[in-house]
């Protein structure tokens, strides 16, 4: 067998290594500033690649990425496997029962969601495919299909997440999307794998473009019917006939790597074949959340970052960036996407906000619309300029979709206890010894925080707990109280070594002691931090690993590795 | 970029998915009869490369691992990372904290367990290298060097695994073995840095042996003492401001990465960076069991098997089978080890038949010689024959290990309630509706499938429920009885629609009921079954489920799902 020189293995460590770490960090930085993570991941391989560093520390860039040698092919080698895996876990995500149980509504969203886009995509680059960014070789009918459908693929992952943050998953409206999104999803992927059939340089080395589109059918019916219900049916036995959780990963793993190695040979990219297999799996009710999260961790962690911020790598960014042709893509992808979803969902009989909203929340394109770009430049269908305008769409079209379903639907965003709880405000250990005194002594750390006048806080909050004790057992306590002139809620918490009578049920002191400050209009937060606090601590552990926190900055970190 | 062709990318698929698949099956096989399962995964690789269907089908070899093109080096990079992954694996089992507690024995085991085959390794490489398989231009030091290193690390994986299964892990003298153990790993690895360091084709190309040693010893020095401090202050500030789990993954992640790509500039390979930054990261009280749980499975679902499989393809096992070097190597290996862990055992006060159990437990080689071997083949220093010889050796060693210590301390295997549960006892549902019949109906189905009288066994079931009602509560009821005539415990499992009065303290009727047959002495076999039910059916979800299956795969698919 060929080997890295040890050169190369410490280039190769060194490229990974930075990569992965960068695109943490600004992944990290995105989402403080509630964006998406994969904006901070591709931004992580702009600045490392040729757009940013490239060209202020060209030594460098060429150092950690070499455009020649063994290099190039061995991270080429990761970042298909990335993707591939990626699309694996954005399978396992898709719960097809959620979309046959919306049926109709989602079904019509989906399909005019997908039909406006495709159809405006197509007419827009069939009429003027250079100004949209084509390249001269590539063959017009091919590019308009590509550009059509590269404008109608939602970004199933990118619109759970928003509607997770905005709490709306569970309710009519989040499903509705999510099931439109599906079917949405399902249609544009196989669309798109036509395509990829048509393509000349792809098959020329296969099949005609009947047998690749026969065969892409064939394997994508077996995968929803047959090949689901085999799966279904094996779980079980491989549960409960080898070494758990090894098993059951090594299966789940192993199948998307053949099914990406059939699709690819089909004619398809490996993708296709590893979402199917993920859709499979992720469909059977006898998949445990564990395995589920072990991979989606992993992959989401390692993998999803590695790729994205290869992405960032591969063309400059700046040199390659056209405003016409960047407007012109977002105007196309948003009106056709935004309209087709909105007119669909009042079909159905949608309110008008609540329609636009559903509208917004389909536009978000996210990871696909890349992938399926970076697909196009390597096919040789676009070119570098065009591949820049659709990771600019992607990432503005789901940089809008939250904020804007946040505003048509008036909502708030889910609140977190880790949100609320000021670090100055954090007491241990508590001073006072006495119910009325603790809550006295949280009070005037919070105000003082906060900068407000602690006398009708601290009256208020012994008035409420006058009204009823708030030792709610298990060793916490939560008084609180409404407050004027809050806009946000404020939390401050004491560790008692002590322990303080709150008069809980359980008849046990309080240990951990929440005060919890809403504003006079709360809108229910009030209610969601009470039931988090009750969520986290509900084991004795996690009680247990609070009493023994040093610093507000451990007491953080176990609010939110224990959050369920 | 260079790319990969599409038919490279299927071809890699479908090479990592079907070593993969073969992996897991063979070590699932070799697991199934008390084996590791590295020895199923090496096979795998066996099976597929060179020596078996390279024989018999070399088109099939061919097309799946071809040798030439960009594959075999995209294939070569994955193994490395997958190996330094897998090291880091290693790291965070380490368990330092444990090695410092069992003090000044542990030390002395360790030292005289590397001690003893190192002096005797050394001293046969160096009076016989070329009988040894030393390469003809291996220099006679650094070979015998090299091969002394080989014959004295154990592997700590194995050994913890080893005594998990015999449920020695907790007790004194397991964690003897297991402290003694890290003291040798980390002494052989920083040997076999300075080994690495000292290969001519490896430095040639950086420093002079003297710096590379240096700049071992002062990286080792400080991820031991400030490296795991930083390590450990930073955790509770990237759990408390990032997203939980994907901060604290990712810094693991990526800093195992960058600490390879450290070691591998210093000359010494990068299995040894992530080795400790592995190290460091496991010995903080603050890395949550979640975050360990992912990381380690994973890595040892997808990388480890992987990176076995492709050892297995590296040569021909058959051809380069040289039947003297086997036994040679696996003679002075055990000679050195088992004598001088029994001297330092006996030396610190153990009985002999214990220190004895010390000297096999720590003979255990497993995955690391194999690494240590490869590495010597790939810089020259070996040929193909004294590596098969080493992969024999670490097998083998690995294998006698467990069986050798049960044997000298007559210890029973950790018993599995979901061993002892049989098909056709399990019955679903229950005719019986009052709690003596359920009892006769299960002793009815177990005695026929066992071939016993059932009538002294429902007789003496009977009677320790008269004397004793075994209802436990939360809908469990556990029937039991001593049985003449058993060697091994039978349980028969039934699951009653209606539920059944079994005088349980909550006052609920038993819905799942078990029967539990034990031999007359059976050790603390039925206590040990008994806190595996309550502790697998603790939360009413997983009596939920239990209720709900279907037939008994799905039933045991439970067992081992909801095992903690």
């Amino acid at each position: 067998m060929e080997a890295l020189t040890s050169h190369d293995t410490m280039v190769m460590f060194l490229a990974l290594g930075t990569l992965l770490l960068a695109a943490r960090v600004l992944g990290e930085l995105a989402m403080r500033f509630n964006q998406p993570a994969v904006v901070g991941e591709i931004l992580a391989g702009v600045i490392l690649g040729p757009t940013v560093m490239g060209a202020i520390a060209p030594d460098f860039t060429g150092l950690l990425f070499p455009a020649a040698g063994s290099l190039p092919l061995v991270l080429d080698g990761f970042s298909i496997l990335a993707i591939t895996l990626f699309l694996l876990v954005a399978g396992i995500e898709v719960d097809l029962s959620v979309a046959w149980r919306q049926g109709r509504s989602a079904l019509i969203v989906g399909i005019l969601g997908i039909a406006c886009p495709f159809a405006l995509g197509f007419a827009a680059a069939w009429a003027a495919p250079q100004t949209l960014g084509a390249e001269a070789a590539a063959p017009p009918l091919i590019f308009a299909l590509f550009f059509a459908t590269a404008l109608s693929i939602s970004a199933l992952p990118v619109i759970a997440r928003t509607l997770m943050d905005l709490n709306l998953y569970r309710s009519d409206l989040g499903m509705l999307v999510v099931a439109a999104a599906i079917f949405n999803d399902l249609v544009g992927w196989i669309i798109f794998a036509f395509v990829l059939g048509m393509i000349p340089e792809n098959t020329s080395q296969a099949h005609p473009v009947l047998l690749t589109i026969s065969l892409t059918i064939a394997f994508t019916a077996f995968m929803l019917t047959a090949g689901r219900w085999l799966i279904h049916r094996s779980l079980p036995w491989v549960q409960a006939h080898t070494t758990w959780p090894s098993g059951v990963l090594g299966l789940s793993l192993g199948m998307a790597l053949l099914g990406g190695a059939l699709t690819e040979w089909i004619g398809v990219h490996a993708i296709f074949g590893a979402l199917l297999v993920g859709v499979a799996i992720g469909d059977s009710a006898h998949l445990r959340e564990h395995t589920r999260t072990i991979i989606s961790h992993f992959i989401s962690c390692f993998f999803a970052p590695l790729f994205f911020a290869s992405i960032g790598l591969r063309v400059n960014f700046v040199q390659q960036f056209d405003l016409f042709l960047v407007l012109t893509v977002l105007a196309i992808a948003c009106l056709g996407k935004i309209v087709g979803c909105t007119l669909g969902a009042r079909y159905v009989g949608i309110s008008r906000r609540e329609a636009w909203a559903v509208g917004f929340g389909m536009n978000a394109r996210g990871a696909m619309e890349i992938i399926i770009g970076l697909l196009a430049l390597q096919y040789g269908l676009i070119g570098e300029r065009m591949f820049v305008a659709l990771v600019v769409m992607a990432l503005v079209t789901s940089l809008i979709s939250g904020p804007a379903m946040q505003r048509l639907l008036g909502l708030a965003k889910h609140p977190r206890l880790s949100d609320f709880v000021l670090a100055k405000a954090f007491l241990h250990p508590l001073q006072a010894r006495k119910r009325f005194e603790v809550i006295d002594e949280l009070a005037a750390a919070l105000c003082a925080t906060a900068s407000l006048d602690p006398a009708p806080v601290q009256a208020a909050a012994r008035q409420r707990e006058e009204l009823m004790p708030t030792g709610m057992g298990n060793q916490l306590a939560v008084p609180h109280a409404r407050v004027e002139g809050l806009t946000l809620p404020l939390v401050a918490v004491g560790l008692s070594a002590t322990g303080v009578d709150f008069d809980a049920p359980d008849g046990e002191p309080a240990r951990i002691i929440f005060l919890i400050l809403t504003p006079l209009r709360d809108n229910g937060t009030q209610i969601a931090i009470l039931a988090e606090i009750a969520r986290i601590f509900a084991t004795p552990q996690a009680r247990e690993k609070v009493l023994q926190v040093k610093n507000y900055t451990e007491f953080l970190a176990i609010l939110k590795t224990e959050r369920k």
